[in-house]
């Protein structure tokens, strides 16, 4: 969750060689290699033709062995159209490349799951999915980056409606599902039950619309989401399809003011917008209040300035405890979907991944420790493993 | 060029875990590996969140840097729709993709280029060029395969047309370059220039269509090709676009009658349709004459019959001597491509690549040595090379 586009004209964004990040980027990130060993007449005779006539031929016999005799099993494409970059926005699809390769490393790194980067050069709906739709048979899995709202929502849900395969908008569940895990932390430290918080959003696009349905779907008590006019309500009359849905089934106690007005007496707030909100807003909050301003760089209020009124104070930074970020949640989820051959990622299979990296903290739970650090090994082989055995049981 | 599809249902194409080539396609023959070393919280913020944002922005603002901040200048995909593959036909994307494997390894261990495969589940000629249209950000090359005929030459066309990037099918033109090569030493070999050569060509799909391409442009004498029905001419009236532009700029002789007859006296036989041709009509051919019967697993005519008349015989297969394979081209062609970034790959670059190859073969010239080893080390560098400085001269 980025909010730094209003600063994107800040410097020059020329490429520097002897800058060590455009340095660590020349050549790309992530290559192809073999896996079955040293290249003779032999292996040229059996990995190609004329041997691999007769593992086609047992594939157009048997489409699912497919999943036994490529690396389709262990391969996901991570696709973008380049329309919602980070906080950059709509840079376009090659610029989205370094940060699909980036993934793709993640993806590899920690879950063992080959992730090939997929920048689309096409913006409409229809064409977008039916795109990715013609792609599916070359793998495993789709995790859906950086595409704007609303064409996201549709864009998923088209997906996950026609292919067989895990489809997967990173930007909304990956997120919602690292702010479930800190969240169920948080509540325990303070001693309350999620079905006790008021909890109050400020950003209604693609991740706030999932962090939402996720801390629903978890039993949050009560949550309502503002955009930048305000919070959302039945009776507002600009909203869109995916607002108005939204009004419909979060803000039970029919509030109708600013995003502040509403943080009066919350339990929690969430921010996933880019905005700012004030020293005074989060001193209103109820007691041993909760606040995620997940905006980057930039969180919605300085942790510092948060730090005096709330418990716990979570950012999407590094460089401040309790970081939010995505990367505790996409490599499991879909090394854990893939191994049990899931068609689908279904919001249980989000729910357990939540609570296996919530429970990697354990005992160590405190303020400035309710979720694990980005790169804590344990976190991915847990996350998978919850998913894998969610699978199996709903099978 | 394949003849076994007429063999496809010989065999229970099941798979076998105890069959050495069915082990070694388990789980795939490729994998996607990270370039930039340990994962740390040192690399995480500079390959990916926040450190990736100002490569992101460079590419945005300049849009060729992404061939220096990505992987995208070494990367190809390798492109299929299933409906032509090896010699079994229409087997669908699914079971293509252990080919499409097969070509990223070749591409890696040979060339060092990256190559994804894509197996696209998709039929129309307008949504094939639509969906390569929309990945191309992606990739500096892309290498069509396996797409039946005639829908790949429209297919190479457009693409060509309107991507600024090398697009290259495979079948046809990979096949050309190596033919070509094979047929200089051969006639090196027998004393002859290449414009005195009388050729007749077995087949008018992707492959013979242009063999017959490259024999022309690189100035042999006449060329006349067959398809199932005969010698294709001026007159024919069963002929489609492709074949009929075909008949208007071979066959200058004005033959008009079956494959065999048109051998009589022909210095050349280059077979790539999966046919057979008889003992009499190889006798009938002129002195010294040259036979490349590459369909296969079963070539036009057995090369050790050919052998009793031709001075210089070549098939598809590794176990004779002169094999006509594509992998002597493909890996080198692309590299020396890429690495001079030309936006396209021209007949003369294809030229250039078939004199290269010729000339590895060189003092060791013989007739059971015209073209080198499918996997001699030297050919991929040496096509490279000659691929790059090309591109440089015609800049």
């Amino acid at each position: 969750v980025d909010s730094s586009s209003e600063n994107a004209g800040d410097s020059a964004h020329t490429a520097r060689d002897d800058d060590p990040v455009f340095a660590l980027h020349r050549g790309g990130k992530v290559e192809i290699r073999s896996t079955v060993g040293e290249l003779d007449a032999a292996l040229l005779s059996a990995a190609y033709t004329p041997g691999v006539a007769e593992v086609c031929l047992a594939i157009a016999a048997d489409p699912a062995l497919a999943d036994i005799y490529t690396w389709r099993h262990h391969t996901v494409a991570v696709v973008t159209d380049g329309s919602a970059v980070l906080g950059l926005g709509d840079i376009g699809p090659a610029a989205a490349l370094p940060v699909m390769e980036g993934k793709a490393l993640l993806f590899k790194e920690l879950g063992g799951v080959d992730a090939v980067p997929i920048c689309l050069d096409v913006r409409e709906v229809d064409d977008i999915v039916a795109t990715v739709q013609r792609l599916a048979p070359s793998f495993g899995g789709i995790n859906l980056e950086d595409i704007s709202a609303p064409r996201c929502f549709e864009i998923e849900r088209r997906l996950r409606d026609t292919l067989s395969i895990p489809v997967f908008h990173d930007d909304q569940h990956g997120t919602a599902v690292v702010v479930l895990a800190a969240l169920k932390n948080a509540a325990r430290l303070t001693g309350r039950e999620l079905r006790d918080l008021r909890v109050v959003m400020s950003g209604a696009g693609a991740a706030g619309v999932a962090v939402c349905a996720i801390l629903q779907n978890a039993g949050v008590g009560d949550v309502a989401v503002a955009d930048r006019r305000g919070i959302i309500y039945s009776g507002r009359t600009d909203l869109n399809d995916v607002k108005r849905a939204l009004a419909e089934r979060t803000n039970s106690a029919g509030l109708n003011g600013t995003l502040e007005e509403a943080m009066a007496g919350a339990d929690v707030f969430v921010g996933v917008s880019g905005g700012h909100v004030s020293e005074a807003a989060v001193a209103s909050m109820a007691k041993d209040a909760i606040v995620f301003a997940l905006a980057n760089p930039d969180p919605e209020i300085h942790p510092d300035i948060a730090n005096k009124y709330a418990a716990v104070v979570a950012t999407g930074r590094s460089d401040f405890p309790n970081q939010i970020n995505n990367v505790l949640a996409f490599p499991g989820i879909f090394k854990g979907a893939l191994t049990a051959g899931s068609p689908s990622i279904t919001e249980q299979m989000k729910v357990v991944a939540a609570q296996a990296i919530a429970d990697v903290v354990g005992d160590d739970l405190a303020a400035d420790y309710v979720i694990p650090d980005a790169l804590d090994p344990r976190v991915a082989p847990a996350v998978a493993v919850a998913v894998e055995h969610c699978v199996r049981r709903e099978d």
